[in-house]
């Protein structure tokens, strides 16, 4: 649905190609967005898509190898020169906040916003509100290196019937009231029972974000049964053994993890330069294991 | 001449626009490949325009703030992950070195080549080959900023005279020793004397760079006669007052300089975002002083 997407803004690894920009994704739910990892030319990829960053509030960086992180500077940078007021939650391993406070020092940039730095450590909530929760778990790469789960929680509002909208027309804070269990009462008197005007809602829903990390059945835990799943798939059959030597994994082995967390759908991403544009043999060699693997597309938006 | 270019690869401020990246120029001269201040996206930059950046030797940045240099630690994880074995110069303010030693340490990136810094100080004459001279001189704004000035030096080659290489046909390495002044053995044993078959050299050319500076008389002895200045031009005549309260310039400032130092051609660059496509009226104003004013593009190449 569109009050929960995430919006591919760099689907490449170390070294950007021409179609390959640096890792970073925005995950947009109901009006919030929060940014999972910030590769060099981030905030150029914002603007070439025509997304606003504008009004980020909390960004998650996975680990410290610069394809995720070097785009940060700058795009905090750009939010105090537009004089940003409203605070700023930055999740990252705890190296980071010295190197941002060491730049900020440097170039005289005196924030006029909160910046509050939350290291990242083992499993964790890092964020929670009515309706979603943000979880942390360890990946395994050659630095530490943290997935995320984006987790819609179990009471989901209700939906209003069609019916009861089309004939009573109510006000949008009636309708948030009744989205939340309240009954309506008619202009005549008459009170209508929630669960004569509403039916359950959605199920809830789950986004899990993997990049880097080394094939490893530990993390089926952490996703089982998310709606998405993006896993790295820096390589591929060929290159198996580089894989495993630079700690990260293949399509085949994304798309294994994929079917052992029995997730809905299986996002491909973080590719290694020497694919280029020839992506395809990723993508059969990862579906002939699951077959509702896809693609990552840069500036393309899933709905969740 | 082609022997001799600068390339934009970047002319915005701050904030980057759809039309505008961070600062970045690069500098070719006889073969030599050197990087001006290395803004995020750089190395991007690079790809989208077609240039290489294997063979940069030397990379100049002028000051901490970050549209300058952003792009330089994903730049050299680049050439690590390429395996680089060349040695690369980098000259920067002092606090750029323990920056990037701190991010390489972190991302546990253990270069394979050698990175050799040399810390801005004053003026100073920071390369000389047989050919060139590339010199620093400080700049006034809100940190530390350094221009640079790449100069031929006047013993220049000699030209050989058309007529001689048509009927001789001389090799590569022939002419290359004529250039430097060499006479020339003809095949029948006659000597044909150096001046007899050459011309005089071309003028020594020269470029330089200042940005970031307010308007500042003092730098016009450092960059007297060029034929080339890139001077910035952040703000225009309405934002005149701006432009000084934030240590920049308009671009009748750069224009009076340029007129002041009797350059030969000037090129306007780090322009505010608030301009984004819309730079006529700064050309218009600069022109009005100095007629020789030109809007610098990005991914163009201006020969000197």
């Amino acid at each position: 649905m569109k009050d929960f997407t995430v919006s591919i803004l760099g689907n490449g690894s170390a070294v950007p190609t021409a179609f390959q920009n640096p890792s970073s994704q925005l995950v947009k739910y109901k009006g919030l967005r929060f940014l999972v990892d910030c590769g060099e030319g981030t905030q150029m990829q914002f603007i070439k898509y025509g997304f606003s960053y504008r009004n980020l509030s909390h960004i998650f960086i996975s680990h410290m190898h610069g394809d995720h992180y070097l785009g940060l500077a700058g795009l905090v940078s750009t939010f105090h020169l537009f004089r940003r007021e409203a605070p700023l939650h930055i999740y990252g391993p705890s190296p980071l906040e010295s190197i941002l406070q060491q730049q900020f020092q440097i170039s005289e940039t005196h924030l006029q916003f909160e910046l509050i730095f939350h290291p990242l450590k083992g499993d964790q909530q890092l964020y929670e509100d009515d309706y979603l929760q943000i979880l942390s778990f360890p990946l395994k790469h050659s630095v530490p290196t943290w997935g995320f789960r984006f987790q819609e929680k179990s009471d989901t509002d209700r939906r209003l019937k069609k019916e009861f909208v089309e004939e009573f027309k109510p006000k949008i804070e009636q309708m948030r009231k009744i989205k939340q269990g309240a009954d309506y009462i008619t202009p005549g008197g008459n009170v209508l029972k929630n669960k004569e005007i509403t039916a359950d809602g959605h199920p809830p829903r789950s986004f899990a974000y993997c990049s880097d990390t080394i094939y490893d059945e530990s993390i089926v835990a952490h996703i089982k049964g998310v709606d998405l799943l993006y896993h790295e798939a820096t390589f591929g059959n060929a290159t198996e053994e580089k894989a495993k030597d630079k700690m990260h994994a293949t399509a085949a082995q994304a798309a294994n993890i994929a079917k052992m967390a029995d997730v809905k759908r299986l996002l491909l991403g973080h590719f290694s330069a020497r694919f280029s544009k020839n992506l395809k043999h990723l993508l059969v060699e990862a579906q002939d294991i699951f077959p509702r693997s896809m693609i990552s597309e840069q500036g393309k938006t899933y709905e969740l």
